[in-house]
């Protein structure tokens, strides 16, 4: 951090910034123009940004540093900017939801993450490019370590900006692998909470039991910065129960209480993993367990889970019809193929079959939650390997229905290397209201293996 | 605290109880059955209370025992029972607002204040009386230190109940002197934060630029800790702006930076202060500036805000002509002689009145704002003497009026004594913004008190 310059104060990750913004060595102004600088060198190639208004964001900044200087009170993001996946609703930026459907659409409020964040001082930098709906049809992003490639989606935009350093925090949203495989295709880090732990007030709605918000950072601790920003309980968002903030920063600091000990859990999805990428995880627990005897063991998922994966389908083709009837009714003409498929299957769910998915879905959140309960987190892929080339799909999300289903908080850590030099991420899996606990067995890894 | 006995945990303050039920040593159904016992010695004669669920209370602490007892995240309030003042919605208590023309009124949400309330952690023990839709005319609530005197108004139950120790915290209202007041008259801490820092979403509306939550409690730690909670940002009061919550424990405890300076400020309206509050005021200065040079000095206000009186009256007037408009013409019959004049007198303000007094309300909030910045606090009366002795009455809220309207933070400190052994408090009032060093001064004038 010492010897940063403000011209590339954008490289910093957001708790150094909001150091260096602290000890004066360091204005909003400086930073947001070092993001824009970074903007206008990179984003014709990456495309991350579906709205930016740079005057907007400069006038944010200029009133963070003007109530810095008048010595107020100052909030966790004070000055530090903030990308918003376009599905998200914010009063001073358009939010078009990835079609031409919406396209001119503008709600005059903020969704409730976005009034946590601009109460902890966060400059709402741009929206980021989303998919078509949050659901697959891709918009202009591509893979910042290498643009013939898919950064992942849905949340395209907000992974690609972090990781090309436009901004350190993004914000996205997760219904299978929106959150986690665009981390782990960019290379950077990415947390999907538990489930209505991240009011969803205000933002698109895909499936009521599944959207989950999830986050985007550079560093551990920049995720756990804006996570307990946002990580507080919203009536407006039915799914919420009024539990206390999980305190992420300051739990993820306490040392293990004992030996940790984590579950490998390959998936029944094992077999579609690339090779290189079962030989990353191989050579991965290797060193882990060489450093800390016997820290991660095997562990296999019985076969009662085996229709997860098709239960998931029926509660979100059928949450997508009923979400998107209107779109589908007025314009489906301008909706892309993949979407109308996934919605017109949805149609064809029975109640019947809709509640026995939601039914089991209870199960096996229960299931799982005493699975993990043994250990202090499960590891398992993020994604199959590496971004794909080409950016006509956004990449396989099997490795994340499991928990997107389960409501289980997931961290992407970006530790992998595919034989091309494209990153890979770890996942690694909590239970269900264990967040800051998630946070500490990540924070303990990343120690042992930075030793 | 180490000697508490459970069956008379009500006597602890929030913060005691707090650490005891951190510590093992008190749950919080031994807490909240204290308070029942307490409530069933003494609410015949106080009559704090508008509705009561004792099952409802112990089911909200039998879940917070359960929960700490699990190991997770608890907040800063949990397992603690608060007061609500009956014109704030709760989903699980009706909200009559004082009048029978809402009897039987139940709302299905909770304000925005409740639910932060419920997310720390605290037990919504029950609503408490308030005047008729928190003006002027009373209900059935006494002094707890002299059933025959009003507890002050209009949060009455708010009051009287942390006043008897039925709780430890509650939560009220002020649009001219409804929280100083009581506080002063009943012997406890009052907070009337800045205005528009804690939200009034699901709040009865008297007066949008005037209404004010504040709360009470029996120590000034203990109004911090409920403070904390409180002030945060919610996008669906239009009168707030984003701003970051204000810490007060952590600046309360700071050391203060340079000597302290406190303005006495007698206001216009001193000739009506009773003598012997007078005199007790003159004690009080004599022994500060004894135990600390010159920390207290007289400040006159000059003349020009001699209209401000005229002015908030006008205004709060308006207001409840347009706020209770439909209660007038569907109820009038069974609105109180004094209410329907206010609502009269208010019908009859002109758009252009009503225009200059909120014009000059900015002015004179500038003004005050200016005065008190050359100090770290004012010093002033909360209430012209003691609690008059009569029901029918809730006393005369003048003394509150400027900081009301000027929106400035105040704190009642019940440092006083009427001859008949009645409670006098002062009032201690900041510039707007700087709560946290508002409560900083109080901390400090305290300590140096008890020295």
């Amino acid at each position: 951090m010492q010897n940063f310059r403000p011209e590339t104060a954008n490289l910093l990750t957001a708790t150094e910034a909001r150091e260096a913004i602290e000890q004066g060595l360091l204005t909003s102004q400086e930073l947001v123009s070092a993001c824009f600088s970074r903007i206008d060198e990179l984003e014709d190639t990456i495309g991350a940004w579906a709205h930016l208004d740079r005057e907007r964001a400069m006038e944010q900044a200029r009133q963070a540093d003007h109530f810095r200087s008048r010595g107020l009170a100052t909030g966790a993001l004070h000055g530090l900017p903030v990308g918003i996946k376009d599905i998200i609703d914010t009063s001073d930026y358009p939010t078009e939801r990835g079609t031409v459907l919406h396209q001119g659409r503008k709600p005059d409020k903020d969704a409730t993450l976005v009034s946590l964040l601009r109460e902890a001082g966060a400059i709402i930098l741009g929206k980021t490019v989303t998919t078509e709906l949050a659901v697959f049809s891709p918009g202009k992003t591509t893979n910042p370590h290498n643009s013939a490639h898919t950064p992942g989606g849905s949340s395209s935009g907000s992974a690609a900006a972090v990781s090309s350093a436009m901004v350190s925090l993004a914000v996205g949203t997760q219904t299978n692998g929106s959150v986690i495989r665009p981390a782990s295709y960019c290379g950077i880090y990415g947390f999907k909470p538990t489930f209505a732990r991240i009011s969803r007030h205000g933002v698109l709605r895909q499936s009521k039991p599944l959207d989950t918000i999830g986050v985007f950072a550079r560093s551990l601790p920049d995720l756990a910065l804006i996570a307990d920003v946002l990580m507080r309980y919203d009536a407006q968002d039915e799914s919420m129960t009024p539990l206390a903030p999980p305190c992420i920063a300051r739990v993820m600091a306490e040392a293990m209480p004992a030996d940790p000990h984590i579950a490998f859990i390959r998936t029944p999805k094992w077999d579609q993993v690339e090779d290189s990428t079962k030989a990353g995880f191989r050579e991965l627990i290797d060193e882990v367990n060489q450093r800390f005897s016997k820290a991660i063991e095997v562990v296999d998922l019985p076969g009662q889970i085996g229709d997860i994966y098709e239960d998931h389908r029926v509660i979100m083709e059928a949450d997508l019809a009923r979400s998107f009837a209107s779109e589908y009714q007025n314009g489906k003409s301008k909706l892309s193929a993949v979407l109308v498929e996934m919605i017109e299957r949805g149609q064809q769910v029975s109640d019947e079959e809709y509640q026995s998915a939601v039914g089991k879905m209870i199960d096996y959140s229960e299931y799982m939650d005493e699975i993990i309960e043994e250990y202090d987190a499960a590891l398992t892929p993020s994604t199959l390997g590496a971004a794909p080339a080409g950016l006509d799909a956004t990449g396989n999300p099997i490795m994340n229905t499991i928990w997107t289903l389960c409501g289980t908080p997931t961290i992407n850590i970006p530790l992998l290397q595919s034989p091309e030099d494209l990153p890979v991420g770890v996942q690694l899996v909590g239970i269900r209201g264990d967040d800051a606990k998630l946070f500490r067995i990540a924070r303990w890894l990343l120690e042992l293996l930075d030793d």
